[in-house]
């Protein structure tokens, strides 16, 4: 068995962004050499999420007027997290509906997508540097 | 190690349908020969999703309503990604809720499921052909 | 390649709680003496979820007002599973959104985890015996 692991940083202008990483994703498998196996791509932050869907601007404007919808960053106060000084406790709500991780198989030395399949990195409370995991096991 | 690939390949007659694949998936891991590891079943589309709970006709309507409560169909022309001509943008939301993928434990050549959990297809956007991804790894 | 399998049993005093259980997957971990691999963490029931986020208990309270408010317990006459004779319809939604499992990498012989990722088992109908499964494969 082999295992490789490697992270993603970003730093995003925005406190809301979504970042695609498929070809980081399949750069990483490419080093790690593994032909057969599974390849984990998670947040390593509570406020942030991977997930896996389409590359197209107006769904992820869609996305994120969703995850307003359900939970709004405003107003600050309505939310018991944020009596501890943060202000961020929907980006905690939002990542945990888009999701922290995906698991996508690896064959033949490539990620093993469908036609349409993007990995992103979802930031809900940005500006400040912060990281992915990829960690690959196979052989 | 040894890994093991397959596809399961639907084409639903409505637009929204709820499979159950738990004898599909067991009968994958029977063909791996993989008595201990990790079962990944993820759909390859992005207005499907794969998820585990009851197989009860109830709870699957339950769930139906409450996606289409909270990322309703109609009106299409309310999402963004329908203006480049789909009218699919409800099926990418409501699959992120439930799920693109499960990871299993194989545990003695079987799944290692509780006694209740059902692994289901979901299918957001139907009436073609799509399919879900099984990869199994392990020894 | 190795693996490991470990049962977590819960019997919850309230409907609904969220309990951490870093401490006991790091356990499992160092018990296996896999250095590098992964491990999954699931409910083995339908009204119970696995999620990573913070253990502040303000959050927590968030969390559990913003799934009662999506998916609210009352009026139980409100879900066509409840016809079953159930009353945990509520229940099945809310693990759906938290989540069933999380996949988390081992690096080191050490759960790789972010500075504030916690793990959870959050239970949405307790005051019974219930349990998750801790999978580690690796070597």
């Amino acid at each position: 068995m082999i295992s490789y692991r490697k992270e993603l940083w970003f730093n995003t202008k925005t406190r809301r962004n979504y970042i695609n990483i498929t070809g980081d994703v399949q750069e990483a498998v490419e080093k790690s050499r593994i032909r057969e196996g599974l390849c984990l791509v998670n947040a390593m932050h509570i406020t942030a999420g991977v997930y896996i869907n389409d590359d197209e601007l107006g769904l992820i404007k869609d996305y994120d007027d969703f995850l307003e919808r359900l939970a709004p960053h405003e107003p600050v106060s309505g939310y018991r997290h944020n009596l501890t000084g943060e202000d961020n406790a929907d980006a905690h709500l939002k990542r945990q509906i888009m999701g922290r991780e995906v698991v996508v198989a690896v064959t033949d030395g490539r990620l093993d997508l469908g036609a349409w399949e993007q990995i992103f990195y979802a930031e809900f409370d940005g500006r400040r540097r912060k990281r992915a995991l990829i960690k690959i096991i196979g052989e």
